[in-house]
């Protein structure tokens, strides 16, 4: 699988609002995925999660994780990365705002102001792409 | 995590032609996540990949699968399943066919003929649903 630096038609397909699933390893060793909000932030990718997920556990006891994000106008069109990921605190939830005005286009960022959340920075050990991005 | 068998409309939302991701785990332990077709008939997820893809290696050393099937007209609405998976060889190319009419629409099956395919047949454990299927 190639590495990083990003080839740009694949870092412009990142740079717009896609559906993405990550995929992490619980405690017995087997995969769990769900959709997810990403942001591509200079060469990382960032996500967020609610403070109580479950998948926090999995990412603290593994940080390896795996990224598939499919071009919203044509899923076909995907590239998934393998890396790690560093978890912080988002105090005053500056990071979901950024995401969610991202994919929502809504000015007043993310909804719920209630709970806490957590931000997780992803470092693209290697990447796969296919269909339109193929190489 | 809820058991099957499953609620009627994550029936119905399975039964379309959705965008999904399926993860398994490297033998390193590494999360690995790819875009999928997939197919549910009676209660069980059918998938199918090339011969030579380096995830039936994965998949032979861990059957533990993931998959995250996404509503096509809205990615937010989403159902993942954990599950084991099962793999028999596609002789004749009969599952992919069935999995490709689906998805293309295309009287004729599978374009490509020449490469030998593989099924995985996943029985689901359990599942976690979001958005619109949320419990």
């Amino acid at each position: 699988m190639p590495k990083p630096p990003l080839p740009d038609d694949i870092v412009e397909t990142l740079q717009r609002p896609n559906p993405a699933v990550i995929g992490v390893v619980r405690a017995d060793g087997a995969p769990v995925t769900v959709p997810t909000w990403y942001l591509y932030e200079d060469g990382r990718i960032l996500v967020n999660m609610d403070a109580e997920r479950r998948r926090l556990d999995h990412l603290r006891s593994d940080p390896r994780v795996s990224l598939t994000v499919m071009d919203r106008d044509d899923w076909h069109n995907h590239v998934s990365f393998l890396g790690r990921i560093t978890l912080q605190d988002d105090p005053g939830l500056a990071d979901i705002d950024r995401i969610a005005q991202h994919y929502t286009g809504e000015r007043y960022g993310y909804a719920n102001r209630d709970r806490p959340r957590v931000s997780g920075w992803i470092e693209i050990d290697s990447w796969h792409a296919w269909g339109a991005l193929r190489r």
